[in-house]
């Protein structure tokens, strides 16, 4: 039932568009990389980032005369199939229609679509893949992208799968950047293992935790994984205490979407098994009907921060494709 | 977009086999009714209820020879396509292959479904419409159904859109049928209502709703209604504390499918816009950027407890389709 995806020489340049860096390469239809830009600083201004995305595509596209396509991951609500960035934390964009400038741009089709969605693409292409599968990316933020039935699945305007703000604890104490109260986000980003690993290197200011970070104040996610990696109880406490709450949210995900597979990425889940096993122990708990059904494998992302900009390039190839999907969506039984 | 649906007079048996009842009649493709039976109690062992369904589908059979095909809602987790029932609270049935069994009683084509399916298929053809929307029903329990792309959305496996057992309050003190503490069934459904209102009574044992009940340990959902309804104030805030966890799981259902539109149906949702105004009032609340989109319409379900078993006989006959869905599947662009 798998879609037919042509593994063929046709480039297209991708980009991945975060809160911090701009991540720009070219690949081939099969994925494979054939060329990759150092990540530049992502400016804090719009005129600014456009500029910078401007040169990039510019000198790929003179370098690799053979691209045929545009695709953009960018972080935000990305309307679809527009590609307009409605808003962004952390970015200076607002309500930019990104894929029609680069179009103007660069004569090229262009295709703009959220960054867990680009990194889930380039996962289920050419990572961990099924044809049900929810992609989480757990890193300063928690994104995600679903594939239903072998299709990037975008909602009715493209701003479907937002993981990060499934409402696990309403009446909780943490404020989630986009405002509200309860969102899975503030409770199992990286942001939120720093602040645990910060209230845990206080109460042991002499523990390895402090030690490492160079102070209590100083404590980042990257501290607890790293102290975590080094047999630290206090820091695999705290990886623990994010595991719980990422397995509540895949349990919702799971009763709701009923997929096959459910893969972690993102920089915090680097941790690997430190912050998989309490999260498989966590959302076995909290899953619906558990004694009566398959669940799904809970596994790490196959590939690594590439997977943003290189998914971006895929899902541009594959927008080029007469018909992705075409088998799939042909066949008279079956499907999403 | 939307699928082509052939309104013809071709007829199909529909049966919604409840927690407490079996529901039956004969419906043609448009979604009319031709012929309906009164409800029967749904017996209390395996062997019973297929005995019950057996006698339904062989009546309405003899007295509609149109009939084409036999479609099923039935509570619990059904597998799909096999509408093999895994499980279902408060029923009989254990892995029952109704299906299978249904098809070699009455030699037509059969279909089994999930009953909240059925019903927000109904609703889809015959009711509140669009091609993204979800189907909530807040009954005795909480369930749902979904529409992406003009299709009822089924999982992998047939057990997507578990919406009652969405995860909103983990470290709560309610545990839920299905033996997990933290999901919305228990904290939104008609029985939570009763429960709320049973507190409110024992807390003012003189005041409407003990008095309507006739005493603080009678009160039921449907007491709590019928003294919200009234002008009691206590009732009116029970709903309003069910209409709170109810917007907070729509909240996470629309940041995770991008609806356009949420349809609130079952004995509970009957309070109208006692229940429907703090539910909006708690999804604007926490719904995500809220500020950035358009915010999907919470409106009532068109049609009533007959939804199931209607929904279950056009779910039938679209079944028999050669394609349902078939002209939006070959679109080349757009889709779930």
């Amino acid at each position: 039932m798998r879609p037919r995806i042509h593994d063929d020489d046709r480039l297209a340049i991708g980009l991945d568009i975060g809160g911090t860096k701009i991540a720009a390469g070219v690949a081939d239809a099969g994925g494979r990389v054939v060329e990759r830009v150092p990540a530049v600083p992502c400016p804090s201004d719009q005129a600014a980032i456009l500029k910078a995305v401007s040169v990039l595509v510019e000198e790929l596209h003179a370098r690799n005369p053979g691209t045929v396509a545009v695709g953009v991951g960018a972080a935000g609500l990305v309307h679809w199939p527009e590609g307009r960035i409605r808003t962004a934390p952390n970015t200076a964009y607002r309500d930019l229609p990104l894929r029609r400038l680069l179009q103007e741009a660069t004569g090229l089709p262009a295709l703009v679509d959220n960054d867990a969605n680009a990194a889930c693409w380039a996962e289920y292409r050419k990572g961990n893949s099924a044809s049900y599968m929810a992609f989480i990316t757990v890193g300063t933020g928690v994104g995600g992208g679903l594939v239903l039935a072998d299709r990037l699945f975008r909602g009715r305007t493209g701003i479907a799968m937002e993981f990060g703000h499934t409402i696990v604890d309403p009446h909780g104490a943490e404020r989630c950047g986009c405002g509200v109260v309860g969102c899975l986000e503030p409770l199992a980003s990286g942001r939120a293992l720093g602040r645990y690993g910060g209230a845990a290197a206080a109460a042991e200011p002499g523990g390895t935790l402090a030690t490492l970070a160079g102070g209590p104040g100083r404590v980042t996610g990257e501290t607890v994984s790293a102290a975590a990696r080094a047999g630290d109880p206090a820091a695999r406490a705290q990886l623990e205490r994010l595991g719980h709450w990422l397995g509540i949210g895949i349990a919702t995900l799971v009763n709701l979407f009923d997929v096959e597979l459910v893969v972690v990425g993102g920089g915090v889940a680097e941790a690997g098994e430190l912050l998989l096993a309490p999260t498989r122990a966590s959302f076995a708990r909290y899953v619906t009907a558990a004694a009566h059904r398959e669940l799904p494998a809970i596994e790490p992302a196959r590939l690594g921060p590439e997977a943003g900009w290189i998914g971006a390039a895929l899902l541009a190839l594959d927008q080029d494709e007469p018909a992705p999907g075409r088998e799939h969506r042909e066949g008279p039984g079956g499907g999403a």
